[in-house]
Protein backbone atom coordinates (compact mmCIF):
# COMPACT_ATOMS: atom_id res chain seq x y z
CA UNK A 1 0.00 0.00 0.00
CA UNK A 2 2.65 2.32 1.22
CA UNK A 3 4.76 1.77 -1.93
CA UNK A 4 1.39 1.78 -4.29
CA UNK A 5 0.84 5.19 -3.19
CA UNK A 6 4.57 6.36 -3.60
CA UNK A 7 4.65 4.98 -7.19
CA UNK A 8 1.36 6.71 -7.60
CA UNK A 9 2.14 10.40 -6.28
CA UNK A 10 5.87 9.98 -8.48
CA UNK A 11 3.44 9.11 -11.42
CA UNK A 12 1.68 12.29 -10.44
CA UNK A 13 4.42 14.37 -9.73
CA UNK A 14 5.78 14.08 -13.39
CA UNK A 15 2.22 14.58 -14.87
CA UNK A 16 2.37 18.02 -13.07
CA UNK A 17 5.52 18.63 -14.42
CA UNK A 18 4.58 17.79 -17.87
CA UNK A 19 1.59 19.42 -17.82
CA UNK A 20 3.14 22.76 -16.55
CA UNK A 21 5.31 22.49 -19.41
CA UNK A 22 3.34 21.58 -22.22
CA UNK A 23 -0.45 22.13 -21.38
CA UNK A 24 -2.71 19.38 -19.94
CA UNK A 25 -3.55 18.52 -23.27
CA UNK A 26 0.06 17.48 -23.34
CA UNK A 27 -0.30 14.87 -20.57
CA UNK A 28 -2.05 11.70 -21.94
CA UNK A 29 -1.34 7.76 -21.06
CA UNK A 30 1.52 8.11 -23.47
CA UNK A 31 3.54 10.54 -22.78
CA UNK A 32 3.60 10.29 -19.17
CA UNK A 33 4.67 6.41 -19.22
CA UNK A 34 7.68 7.99 -21.28
CA UNK A 35 7.94 10.72 -18.25
CA UNK A 36 7.97 8.11 -15.49
CA UNK A 37 10.08 5.62 -17.80
CA UNK A 38 6.96 2.80 -17.62
CA UNK A 39 4.97 0.85 -19.94
CA UNK A 40 1.45 2.08 -20.90
CA UNK A 41 -0.28 -0.70 -20.06
CA UNK A 42 1.82 -0.24 -16.70
CA UNK A 43 0.27 3.10 -16.14
CA UNK A 44 -2.70 1.70 -17.31
CA UNK A 45 -3.20 0.09 -14.01
CA UNK A 46 -2.86 3.24 -12.28
CA UNK A 47 -5.55 5.63 -14.41
CA UNK A 48 -7.46 4.11 -16.76
CA UNK A 49 -8.05 7.15 -19.05
CA UNK A 50 -6.30 10.20 -20.53
CA UNK A 51 -9.06 12.08 -18.66
CA UNK A 52 -8.70 10.18 -15.67
CA UNK A 53 -4.92 11.19 -15.85
CA UNK A 54 -5.89 14.52 -16.36
CA UNK A 55 -8.10 15.05 -13.77
CA UNK A 56 -5.56 13.35 -11.19
CA UNK A 57 -2.91 15.64 -11.89
CA UNK A 58 -4.98 18.84 -12.00
CA UNK A 59 -5.66 17.35 -8.11
CA UNK A 60 -1.91 16.59 -7.83
CA UNK A 61 -1.32 20.25 -8.48
CA UNK A 62 -2.97 21.31 -5.72
CA UNK A 63 -0.66 19.22 -3.65
CA UNK A 64 2.27 20.32 -4.74
CA UNK A 65 1.32 24.01 -4.37
CA UNK A 66 -0.09 24.17 -0.89
CA UNK A 67 2.86 23.70 1.24
CA UNK A 68 4.13 26.65 -0.93
CA UNK A 69 0.94 29.06 -1.22
CA UNK A 70 -1.71 28.23 1.20
CA UNK A 71 -0.14 26.33 4.27
CA UNK A 72 2.22 29.27 4.77
CA UNK A 73 -0.22 31.74 4.59
CA UNK A 74 -2.73 30.24 7.08
CA UNK A 75 0.23 30.77 9.62
CA UNK A 76 -0.22 34.95 9.07
CA UNK A 77 -2.90 36.32 11.26
CA UNK A 78 -6.56 36.22 9.95
CA UNK A 79 -7.66 39.37 7.75
CA UNK A 80 -5.01 41.70 5.56
CA UNK A 81 -2.05 39.99 6.60
CA UNK A 82 -3.35 36.73 5.69
CA UNK A 83 -4.71 37.76 2.16
CA UNK A 84 -1.24 39.75 1.63
CA UNK A 85 0.42 36.69 2.31
CA UNK A 86 -1.40 33.94 0.18
CA UNK A 87 -1.03 36.62 -2.74
CA UNK A 88 2.57 36.67 -2.00
CA UNK A 89 2.96 32.92 -2.27
CA UNK A 90 0.45 32.66 -5.32
CA UNK A 91 1.86 34.57 -7.63
CA UNK A 92 4.76 32.87 -9.20
CA UNK A 93 4.23 29.93 -6.69
CA UNK A 94 4.87 27.17 -9.59
CA UNK A 95 8.98 28.20 -10.59
CA UNK A 96 8.79 27.96 -6.63
CA UNK A 97 7.44 25.00 -6.57
CA UNK A 98 9.97 23.50 -8.82
CA UNK A 99 7.29 23.81 -12.37
CA UNK A 100 9.24 26.48 -14.41
CA UNK A 101 6.07 26.08 -16.79
CA UNK A 102 4.03 27.69 -14.63
CA UNK A 103 0.30 26.93 -13.02
CA UNK A 104 -1.10 23.83 -15.06
CA UNK A 105 -4.86 25.09 -13.87
CA UNK A 106 -4.45 28.88 -15.13
CA UNK A 107 -2.84 27.78 -18.54
CA UNK A 108 -6.34 25.02 -18.10
CA UNK A 109 -8.48 28.17 -18.21
CA UNK A 110 -7.55 28.93 -21.68
CA UNK A 111 -6.69 25.29 -23.10
CA UNK A 112 -10.52 24.14 -22.16
CA UNK A 113 -12.41 27.63 -22.44
CA UNK A 114 -14.29 25.58 -25.95
CA UNK A 115 -14.36 21.52 -24.50
CA UNK A 116 -16.73 20.27 -22.61
CA UNK A 117 -15.01 17.33 -20.69
CA UNK A 118 -14.89 16.01 -17.40
CA UNK A 119 -11.33 17.91 -17.32
CA UNK A 120 -12.74 21.43 -17.87
CA UNK A 121 -15.16 20.55 -15.07
CA UNK A 122 -12.37 19.39 -12.75
CA UNK A 123 -10.73 23.11 -13.37
CA UNK A 124 -14.07 24.87 -13.16
CA UNK A 125 -14.73 23.34 -9.43
CA UNK A 126 -10.93 24.00 -8.22
CA UNK A 127 -10.95 27.50 -9.58
CA UNK A 128 -14.44 28.34 -7.59
CA UNK A 129 -13.06 26.86 -4.62
CA UNK A 130 -9.55 28.87 -4.81
CA UNK A 131 -12.02 31.76 -5.36
CA UNK A 132 -13.93 31.04 -2.74
CA UNK A 133 -10.73 30.88 -0.59
CA UNK A 134 -9.93 34.06 -1.60
CA UNK A 135 -12.95 35.13 -0.86
CA UNK A 136 -13.13 34.31 2.72
CA UNK A 137 -9.59 36.07 3.18
CA UNK A 138 -11.56 38.90 1.82
CA UNK A 139 -14.24 38.91 4.23
CA UNK A 140 -12.39 38.30 7.27
CA UNK A 141 -10.29 41.44 6.26
CA UNK A 142 -13.55 43.27 6.13
CA UNK A 143 -14.82 41.79 9.17
CA UNK A 144 -11.85 43.06 11.26
CA UNK A 145 -12.24 46.53 9.47
CA UNK A 146 -9.36 46.31 7.62
CA UNK A 147 -11.11 46.53 4.73
CA UNK A 148 -14.67 48.70 3.58
CA UNK A 149 -17.47 47.04 4.89
CA UNK A 150 -19.18 48.19 1.42
CA UNK A 151 -15.97 46.43 -0.44
CA UNK A 152 -17.72 44.07 -3.73
CA UNK A 153 -15.73 40.68 -2.31
CA UNK A 154 -16.30 39.06 -5.99
CA UNK A 155 -15.29 41.93 -8.00
CA UNK A 156 -11.85 42.21 -5.49
CA UNK A 157 -11.29 38.33 -6.25
CA UNK A 158 -12.42 39.15 -10.00
CA UNK A 159 -9.37 41.91 -10.31
CA UNK A 160 -6.90 40.36 -8.10
CA UNK A 161 -7.65 36.81 -10.64
CA UNK A 162 -6.55 39.15 -13.52
CA UNK A 163 -3.85 40.50 -11.69
CA UNK A 164 -2.66 36.69 -11.28
CA UNK A 165 -3.11 36.00 -15.39
CA UNK A 166 -1.22 39.13 -16.22
CA UNK A 167 1.77 38.22 -14.29
CA UNK A 168 1.63 34.68 -15.67
CA UNK A 169 1.99 36.07 -19.19
CA UNK A 170 4.72 38.25 -18.12
CA UNK A 171 6.90 36.23 -16.24
CA UNK A 172 6.02 32.81 -18.62
CA UNK A 173 5.07 34.89 -21.86
CA UNK A 174 7.13 37.72 -21.94
CA UNK A 175 10.04 36.71 -19.38
CA UNK A 176 9.95 40.13 -18.16
CA UNK A 177 12.06 41.08 -15.35
CA UNK A 178 8.98 43.23 -13.73
CA UNK A 179 6.38 40.84 -13.24
CA UNK A 180 6.36 40.52 -9.76
CA UNK A 181 7.06 44.69 -8.92
CA UNK A 182 3.91 44.91 -11.52
CA UNK A 183 1.92 42.61 -9.88
CA UNK A 184 2.91 43.90 -5.87
CA UNK A 185 1.98 47.35 -7.29
CA UNK A 186 -1.47 46.27 -8.80
CA UNK A 187 -2.26 44.30 -5.60
CA UNK A 188 -1.65 47.35 -3.24
CA UNK A 189 -3.32 49.88 -5.19
CA UNK A 190 -6.80 47.34 -5.16
CA UNK A 191 -6.00 47.26 -1.04
CA UNK A 192 -5.06 50.75 -1.00
CA UNK A 193 -8.93 51.58 -2.64
CA UNK A 194 -10.34 48.95 -1.18
CA UNK A 195 -9.77 50.45 2.21
CA UNK A 196 -11.15 53.82 1.30
CA UNK A 197 -14.26 55.23 2.31
CA UNK A 198 -16.66 55.67 -0.41
CA UNK A 199 -17.09 59.09 0.29
CA UNK A 200 -15.34 61.38 -2.36
CA UNK A 201 -12.55 62.96 -0.25
CA UNK A 202 -9.53 60.79 0.85
CA UNK A 203 -6.56 60.22 2.53
CA UNK A 204 -3.56 57.95 3.14
CA UNK A 205 -4.01 58.29 6.88
CA UNK A 206 -7.09 58.96 8.88
CA UNK A 207 -5.86 61.57 10.45
CA UNK A 208 -5.80 63.26 7.14
CA UNK A 209 -8.89 61.72 5.76
CA UNK A 210 -11.15 63.27 8.64
CA UNK A 211 -9.33 66.61 8.46
CA UNK A 212 -10.31 66.56 4.53
CA UNK A 213 -14.02 66.22 5.60
CA UNK A 214 -14.18 69.54 7.62
CA UNK B 1 -4.87 39.19 -58.48
CA UNK B 2 -8.39 40.67 -57.34
CA UNK B 3 -9.58 36.53 -57.09
CA UNK B 4 -6.17 35.26 -55.63
CA UNK B 5 -6.41 37.72 -53.00
CA UNK B 6 -9.93 37.06 -52.17
CA UNK B 7 -9.12 33.49 -51.96
CA UNK B 8 -6.49 34.25 -49.58
CA UNK B 9 -8.38 36.69 -47.75
CA UNK B 10 -11.36 33.54 -47.35
CA UNK B 11 -8.86 30.85 -46.22
CA UNK B 12 -7.69 33.48 -43.62
CA UNK B 13 -10.66 34.28 -42.36
CA UNK B 14 -11.38 30.21 -42.06
CA UNK B 15 -8.01 30.27 -39.92
CA UNK B 16 -8.76 32.99 -37.74
CA UNK B 17 -12.61 31.42 -36.76
CA UNK B 18 -10.64 27.96 -36.78
CA UNK B 19 -7.71 29.47 -34.07
CA UNK B 20 -10.60 31.10 -31.88
CA UNK B 21 -12.40 27.91 -31.37
CA UNK B 22 -9.25 25.40 -31.19
CA UNK B 23 -6.27 27.48 -30.92
CA UNK B 24 -3.15 28.64 -32.89
CA UNK B 25 -1.99 24.55 -32.55
CA UNK B 26 -5.42 23.71 -33.64
CA UNK B 27 -4.44 25.60 -37.72
CA UNK B 28 -2.27 23.69 -39.40
CA UNK B 29 -2.12 22.86 -43.52
CA UNK B 30 -4.89 19.87 -42.73
CA UNK B 31 -7.21 21.52 -40.68
CA UNK B 32 -7.30 24.53 -42.15
CA UNK B 33 -7.36 22.99 -45.84
CA UNK B 34 -10.42 20.39 -44.23
CA UNK B 35 -12.25 24.18 -43.10
CA UNK B 36 -12.27 25.50 -46.46
CA UNK B 37 -12.79 22.53 -48.22
CA UNK B 38 -9.30 22.78 -50.60
CA UNK B 39 -7.20 20.08 -51.07
CA UNK B 40 -3.91 19.97 -48.71
CA UNK B 41 -1.61 20.50 -51.68
CA UNK B 42 -4.24 23.32 -53.10
CA UNK B 43 -3.78 25.28 -49.82
CA UNK B 44 0.33 24.50 -50.03
CA UNK B 45 -0.26 27.14 -52.85
CA UNK B 46 -0.82 30.11 -50.64
CA UNK B 47 1.09 28.79 -47.66
CA UNK B 48 4.65 26.33 -47.66
CA UNK B 49 4.45 25.68 -43.84
CA UNK B 50 2.16 25.18 -40.41
CA UNK B 51 4.28 28.27 -38.95
CA UNK B 52 3.73 30.23 -42.24
CA UNK B 53 -0.47 29.57 -41.37
CA UNK B 54 -0.73 30.27 -38.17
CA UNK B 55 1.67 33.60 -38.56
CA UNK B 56 -0.99 34.94 -41.33
CA UNK B 57 -3.61 33.94 -38.94
CA UNK B 58 -2.53 36.16 -36.49
CA UNK B 59 -1.63 38.77 -38.84
CA UNK B 60 -5.51 38.74 -40.38
CA UNK B 61 -6.77 38.65 -37.08
CA UNK B 62 -5.73 42.22 -36.30
CA UNK B 63 -7.58 42.80 -39.39
CA UNK B 64 -10.90 41.09 -38.94
CA UNK B 65 -10.78 43.15 -35.34
CA UNK B 66 -9.76 46.59 -36.27
CA UNK B 67 -12.93 47.06 -37.40
CA UNK B 68 -14.97 46.66 -34.13
CA UNK B 69 -11.55 47.58 -32.01
CA UNK B 70 -9.32 50.24 -33.57
CA UNK B 71 -11.20 52.26 -35.96
CA UNK B 72 -14.25 53.22 -34.12
CA UNK B 73 -12.44 54.00 -31.25
CA UNK B 74 -9.91 56.41 -33.51
CA UNK B 75 -13.30 58.17 -34.64
CA UNK B 76 -13.54 59.14 -30.68
CA UNK B 77 -11.73 62.79 -29.18
CA UNK B 78 -8.16 62.10 -28.13
CA UNK B 79 -7.97 60.98 -24.59
CA UNK B 80 -9.61 59.68 -22.06
CA UNK B 81 -12.46 59.22 -24.49
CA UNK B 82 -10.79 57.36 -26.94
CA UNK B 83 -9.31 55.20 -24.45
CA UNK B 84 -12.51 54.21 -22.80
CA UNK B 85 -13.87 53.34 -26.10
CA UNK B 86 -10.94 51.26 -27.55
CA UNK B 87 -11.07 49.55 -23.99
CA UNK B 88 -14.89 48.89 -24.33
CA UNK B 89 -14.73 47.56 -27.95
CA UNK B 90 -11.39 45.25 -27.18
CA UNK B 91 -13.19 43.93 -24.06
CA UNK B 92 -15.21 40.75 -25.93
CA UNK B 93 -14.40 42.06 -29.27
CA UNK B 94 -13.67 38.95 -30.72
CA UNK B 95 -17.71 37.04 -30.30
CA UNK B 96 -18.75 40.56 -31.46
CA UNK B 97 -16.31 40.06 -34.53
CA UNK B 98 -18.30 36.62 -35.27
CA UNK B 99 -15.44 34.39 -33.48
CA UNK B 100 -17.12 32.75 -30.20
CA UNK B 101 -13.74 31.31 -29.69
CA UNK B 102 -12.54 34.57 -28.26
CA UNK B 103 -9.55 36.02 -29.44
CA UNK B 104 -6.73 33.60 -30.49
CA UNK B 105 -3.47 36.18 -29.55
CA UNK B 106 -5.16 36.18 -25.89
CA UNK B 107 -5.44 32.25 -25.68
CA UNK B 108 -1.35 32.53 -28.08
CA UNK B 109 -0.56 33.76 -25.04
CA UNK B 110 -0.64 30.83 -22.73
CA UNK B 111 -0.66 28.05 -25.75
CA UNK B 112 3.03 29.74 -26.57
CA UNK B 113 4.90 30.56 -23.24
CA UNK B 114 7.30 27.19 -23.47
CA UNK B 115 7.39 27.31 -27.25
CA UNK B 116 10.14 28.95 -29.22
CA UNK B 117 9.34 29.41 -32.90
CA UNK B 118 8.33 32.04 -35.28
CA UNK B 119 4.39 31.89 -34.43
CA UNK B 120 5.63 33.06 -30.87
CA UNK B 121 8.05 36.05 -32.10
CA UNK B 122 4.48 37.47 -33.77
CA UNK B 123 2.46 36.67 -30.93
CA UNK B 124 5.01 38.69 -28.79
CA UNK B 125 5.30 41.55 -32.05
CA UNK B 126 1.84 41.73 -31.87
CA UNK B 127 1.11 42.25 -28.38
CA UNK B 128 3.53 44.73 -28.12
CA UNK B 129 2.14 46.72 -30.53
CA UNK B 130 -1.09 46.69 -28.86
CA UNK B 131 0.50 47.27 -25.89
CA UNK B 132 2.59 50.58 -27.11
CA UNK B 133 -0.94 51.26 -28.82
CA UNK B 134 -2.84 51.69 -25.36
CA UNK B 135 0.23 53.50 -23.64
CA UNK B 136 0.04 56.12 -26.79
CA UNK B 137 -3.76 56.56 -25.48
CA UNK B 138 -3.13 56.54 -21.69
CA UNK B 139 -0.16 59.07 -22.75
CA UNK B 140 -2.63 61.30 -24.46
CA UNK B 141 -4.99 61.21 -21.80
CA UNK B 142 -2.24 62.50 -19.40
CA UNK B 143 -1.27 65.13 -21.83
CA UNK B 144 -4.58 66.59 -21.74
CA UNK B 145 -4.67 66.47 -17.91
CA UNK B 146 -7.43 64.19 -17.73
CA UNK B 147 -5.10 61.71 -16.26
CA UNK B 148 -2.36 62.29 -13.57
CA UNK B 149 0.72 63.61 -14.62
CA UNK B 150 2.97 61.01 -12.81
CA UNK B 151 0.67 58.19 -13.85
CA UNK B 152 3.02 54.86 -14.71
CA UNK B 153 1.27 54.64 -18.20
CA UNK B 154 2.64 50.90 -18.44
CA UNK B 155 1.56 49.80 -14.56
CA UNK B 156 -1.86 51.26 -16.03
CA UNK B 157 -1.35 49.06 -19.35
CA UNK B 158 0.03 45.92 -17.26
CA UNK B 159 -3.39 46.34 -14.96
CA UNK B 160 -5.60 46.72 -18.31
CA UNK B 161 -4.54 43.99 -19.74
CA UNK B 162 -4.72 41.41 -16.58
CA UNK B 163 -8.47 42.55 -16.69
CA UNK B 164 -8.68 42.00 -20.44
CA UNK B 165 -7.76 38.37 -19.41
CA UNK B 166 -9.83 38.16 -16.65
CA UNK B 167 -12.73 39.07 -19.03
CA UNK B 168 -11.62 36.59 -21.26
CA UNK B 169 -11.74 33.83 -18.77
CA UNK B 170 -14.95 34.94 -17.50
CA UNK B 171 -16.55 35.18 -20.55
CA UNK B 172 -15.24 32.06 -22.14
CA UNK B 173 -14.73 29.81 -19.49
CA UNK B 174 -16.95 30.51 -16.72
CA UNK B 175 -19.66 32.03 -19.08
CA UNK B 176 -20.46 34.44 -16.88
CA UNK B 177 -23.30 36.49 -17.78
CA UNK B 178 -21.35 39.30 -15.47
CA UNK B 179 -18.07 39.52 -17.12
CA UNK B 180 -18.84 42.95 -18.83
CA UNK B 181 -19.99 44.62 -15.66
CA UNK B 182 -17.00 43.21 -13.88
CA UNK B 183 -14.70 44.64 -16.01
CA UNK B 184 -16.55 47.67 -16.66
CA UNK B 185 -15.97 48.19 -12.66
CA UNK B 186 -12.35 47.40 -12.84
CA UNK B 187 -11.71 49.86 -15.31
CA UNK B 188 -13.62 52.60 -14.07
CA UNK B 189 -11.94 51.87 -10.45
CA UNK B 190 -8.36 52.10 -12.64
CA UNK B 191 -9.66 55.62 -14.37
CA UNK B 192 -10.60 56.86 -10.97
CA UNK B 193 -7.50 56.59 -9.18
CA UNK B 194 -5.31 57.38 -12.29
CA UNK B 195 -6.58 60.97 -11.97
CA UNK B 196 -6.21 61.18 -8.10
CA UNK B 197 -3.60 63.94 -7.96
CA UNK B 198 -0.82 62.20 -5.47
CA UNK B 199 -1.72 64.48 -3.06
CA UNK B 200 -3.74 63.05 -0.35
CA UNK B 201 -7.00 65.57 -0.71
CA UNK B 202 -9.21 64.28 -3.90
CA UNK B 203 -12.32 65.49 -5.71
CA UNK B 204 -14.18 63.96 -8.52
CA UNK B 205 -13.91 67.41 -10.34
CA UNK B 206 -11.28 69.26 -11.43
CA UNK B 207 -12.82 72.46 -10.08
CA UNK B 208 -12.68 70.54 -6.30
CA UNK B 209 -9.18 69.43 -7.06
CA UNK B 210 -8.03 72.44 -7.54
CA UNK B 211 -9.58 73.70 -4.59
CA UNK B 212 -8.10 70.93 -2.78
CA UNK B 213 -4.42 71.82 -3.75
CA UNK B 214 -4.49 75.00 -2.48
Amino acid sequence: MGHAKTTRERILGRGVALASRSGLEGVTLGTLADAVGMSKSGLFAHFRSKEAVQISVLEHSFVVGAPFVLEPAMKEPEGLPRLTAIVANWFGWAPRAGLPGGCPVAAGLFEYDDVDSPVRDKIIEMEANWRGLLKTLVQQAIDKGELRRDLDADQFVWELNGMYLQHHVSARFHKSPDADARAAAAFSALVDRSRQPPSPAKGRSTVRRRASRK
